[in-house]
């Protein structure tokens, strides 16, 4: 149920996209721990303009193949979250060269109730999901 | 005062979601009982490659006519939501030949001040709002 | 740290954009008291026909230079965000010709350890950042 939207700057190829995102979700499962279909993407693909990203004075550096990622997820333990980020960190760089610097993270959080995956029910609420 | 984000897959007419975005509101007034001039929606249309959505093991196949509908607003009933999530994808169905397997809703719930709907005044500390 | 999400109707020139990006820095800098390098800003672009904003009964005119804003942030004070609306809708039509019934604003609440700024850390918690 994660919802996550990316923000990057345009110059990726495709097949780098889909990567991105086959490893971000690879992770959700493994820290998250969330079912292996339970993957919902949508990427924003940028003008250069069109994006600025600082680094609030850590001294982190940021090239054109920054990744903003935003996910919407009801409540999820701060130790999940903390394991999310640092293992895509590795993965991203490890899988995908995408340098540790690139990547910038934030989680909304919402409840069950918040949620409807198709045919018009909450399926947290009907008990169809957990 | 719902914010409407909505993602879709590109290969939409202008009339196919102009038609959306009039039957999602008119769904929202009568389920969420919001004023009618209370309007505030925004349509990416994304390439293929940029959108996945599985099913969280559900069962539900999706198509290129995918919509995933991301709704900010103040806090509101669970009765309402899960009305506006049944109501929404009958209509979408209905009026707009959407199925309601192609439906993908979450809420984001934030607070009475965190909306300036112009001039920088939060109309509903002003009291200009309820 | 707020996340910054512009949605805009196209037609603006790269400089007006980039002057509305720093201008918001500027007073988000001056009234949510964040860091300078605290800058983390994504604009979208649409077509005249993927933008909807009516004014929910309060008399508001919208034009084509309609500036849809939503943060992200960690908790604020209300006051602050007040503050911020009123400087904005001031700062953005001296700065930049902006009318104040064209900005519609929105925060949506995270926590501390919902951020994470690069290299797979969580800075709020490492204490990096406080």
């Amino acid at each position: 149920m994660p919802f996550l939207r990316f923000d990057v700057i345009e110059g990726w190829s495709d097949a780098d996209l889909q990567k991105l995102l086959d490893v971000t979700h690879e992770v959700l499962v493994e820290t998250l721990h969330v079912p292996t279909r339970d993957r919902y993407q949508v990427v924003h693909r940028h003008p250069r303009s069109c994006v600025i990203a600082l680094d609030t004075g850590l001294g982190i550096a940021r090239t054109d193949r920054l990744v903003i990622l935003q996910l919407t997820s009801r409540p999820r333990q701060k130790a999940s979250k903390l394991e999310f980020y640092r293992v895509l960190a590795e993965r991203l760089s490890s899988a995908c060269g995408i340098a540790p610097t690139d990547l910038v993270i934030n989680f909304v959080i919402n409840d069950d109730e918040d949620w409807s995956f198709g045919l018009g029910r909450a399926q947290f609420m009907t008990g169809e999901l957990h």
